[in-house]
């Protein structure tokens, strides 16, 4: 019987160069990425560059990117439609970490971003409630607030992937519909403690101070679990293009529940059947079925880097980084693979590990030059695993545009450059 | 034997109106702010505000606060040295959450803020190594790397409390000098493991690549620890006023050591004793002596809310926010007094609770309209705990600039008027 040795953490892991993942969780040396830029120094000094000769800029009160980040934008096309409605896309494929920048939040609209005097507005709870009580902004403040990094994602995101055959698109625009902030606000629920809950109330309609007046039904114990009326995105006040002054955070739901510039929330009996839970918002089978009211984003994950116009410069060390994040809890496992799933290995996940948060996963991953297919796999902790695109399209089949969450593919070619594929 | 029954949450847990911390911890009911803008609901419809009526603006490509927010910046004198040296402070005030929003993070800059074209930037690591090398900003992006949530807080932060008299200052003059991002990038430990570290080397010194070349020196123990030489805050490149295009992050370690714009770490078997660490940063005791290399935060806490500038309206129930941190680990609990000392009861955190990141804390508080002293004691998971004043006094006098950490004091008034005290 042979006795199974610890892989060192330099040893492959799975196909295609996938190495350990103990490589990131025990700080072990990794190959430096010589030939990327990285040279020996020599006796000569550093250049003495211009900036280092004369006295930088001086303050400013609301600091801005560099200017050499310009290209660091949301995306959105230009607007066949009026102004304001569609969405704008996060470049996920430019950033790191868990955190979305505020400026970089994706925003979906339904009639632009209203610009909303805070000490006009108001926010109604009505309804099957005992008091119906109006909130000004500053009385909503004055109630104890709860703070908590969460993701939302529109329930359309991915959906290119349900294209017959794979799009030439990037990660922000294939799935782009993603962000996280640390959102604060006061618990629904104590809102609706204010009020007082009528015992045959089941449901809530909130509705937003938008020109379209977006509304869902949400269910009640949803807004008694979870569920945050937030003032604050990262810090600061919500940027409008989220809500400004007040928006609805239900954490782990499709993004357009998480209502903006919230107005209203009436407590009924039933679902409200509201025309942007109608017309939209539903998922269609492929048996000419669809399902409504499902509500928590399934477990999902997406490489952001490599990935399309991110190149890569030559065999040699690459990390594969990316995000993970589940509406139903917190991620288990994200395993990768190199081979086009025949081998998987898991990844590092980078702490802390929140519920209905995004994870940054890392893998290392030697290239050899050779063709590759990227792919990572997301598990929850209730388990839910993934499903590869045949799976999805099994289940479900391609015809709809709400809850992708099946693997995606980015092939690698010879020449290092990156695309989406099926696979 | 009077047997001990469990308070309720409405309870009172210390005296002049601290609340228990069971109302955060279970979601209890807390007594709405009516009267400040909260009214009962009537048969009327919300008005329907002008932004309902026409569609809002279209998509930007990188968002912006709302207008209505424009008080909401950093504040720095007008410039009695040449532009950029000096400090901006954060407006904590305003803020909530653990994150600072990076167009609010403080800065302090010893010849201002270089703008740095990240093509030509270079970091060089050089001096007891087997391999000098020279790293571009790419090649730097090509390793694996590591986020964390860290505060970084300059050593000279709340130095307006040494002043004998209490001075009229609000929060962001006195503590402005804290900030909290998500930073990420490579493990220092990385690149020194690149590189090849030399048996003599005991200490690195950090060089920026401002017009200053701020230096610091740092023990190399820590470098291998945890430090990280940073790319991205809070999820995109830094931003220049703190470091663009790389900075390091020393967490815990006072502000300047984590050298922004970082260009040059050289390996040497003793502290550099640089311009940066002898003209300034230590710290200056009573008995005419000071400490040298002190180099961790200690344990301190600051409320927020209420506070100079925030008056309250009327008596009723306040929510007491403020953030708690330390630069040896992470915060075990914080008491909150709105007595001025005489009795304590803890405060509820939020969560995460992160090493070496600010926790937000929260208590709640029925204000009867009489004087008040609020105050707030952090407690570290090393066991230290913040020294009131006169302790803080009694061990190192007031005659120093850095690292105060003591107690500090909001004295409310009858009329809601919140002013910093000695107390």
């Amino acid at each position: 019987m042979v006795r199974k040795t610890r892989p060192e953490p330099g040893d492959p892991a799975a196909g295609n160069g996938i190495l350990s993942r103990r490589l990131f969780l025990e700080g072990t040396i990794v190959v430096g990425a010589t030939g990327a830029g990285l040279s020996r120094g020599s006796a000569e000094p550093l250049t003495v560059q211009p900036w280092m000769k004369v006295p930088g800029r001086g303050f400013e009160g609301y600091g801005q990117p560099s200017p050499f980040e310009s290209k660091v934008v949301k995306v959105f096309p230009p607007p066949p439609n009026p102004a304001g409605v569609g969405a704008s896309r996060t470049p996920l494929h430019m950033l790191e970490g868990m955190i979305t920048p505020s400026g970089l939040h994706f925003e979906r609209s339904h009639s632009g971003v209203p610009e909303i005097d805070p000490a006009q507005h108001r926010l109604l709870i009505h309804g099957l409630v005992k008091r119906p009580l109006v909130f000004t902004v500053e009385a909503l403040s004055r109630y104890p607030m709860q703070s908590r990094i969460a993701f939302i994602e529109c329930g359309g995101n991915s959906q290119a992937l349900n294209a017959p055959q794979a799009q030439p698109l990037n990660v922000a625009a294939i799935h782009g519909l993603l962000g996280c902030a640390e959102w604060t606000g006061v618990r629904f629920s104590t809102l609706l403690d204010e009020a007082g809950i009528e015992p045959e109330a089941r449901w809530v309609i909130a509705e937003g101070a938008d020109a379209a007046a977006m509304s869902r039904s949400i269910p009640l114990t949803k807004a008694m679990d979870d569920a945050l009326v937030c003032l604050y995105q990262n810090g600061e006040r919500v940027r409008p293009s989220n809500g400004y002054p007040v928006r609805l955070l239900l954490p782990g739901f499709e993004g357009n529940m998480n209502v903006k510039w919230l107005r209203r929330l009436k407590l009924i009996a039933g679902p409200a059947m509201t025309k942007d839970e109608t017309s939209k918002y539903t998922i269609l089978l492929k048996d000419e079925k669809a399902w409504q009211f499902v509500f928590p984003i399934e477990v999902k994950s997406v490489i952001t880097r490599p990935s399309p116009g991110l190149a890569l410069r030559g065999p040699g060390f690459y990390e594969i980084s990316g995000l993970a994040w589940s509406g139903n809890g917190s991620i288990r496992q994200v395993d990768v693979s190199a081979d086009g799933g025949r081998s998987w290995a898991p990844a590092a996940l980078q702490g802390p590990i929140l519920p209905k948060a995004p994870v940054r996963f890392r893998a290392a991953w030697q290239w050899n030059g050779g063709p590759a297919v990227l792919q990572s796999r997301a598990t929850d902790d209730t388990g839910m695993v993934q499903p590869t695109r045949a799976q999805f399209a099994d289940e479900r089949g391609l015809r709809g545009v709400y809850h992708y969450n099946a693997i995606a593919s980015w092939r690698i070619d010879e020449m290092g450059e990156a695309s989406n594929v099926y696979a």
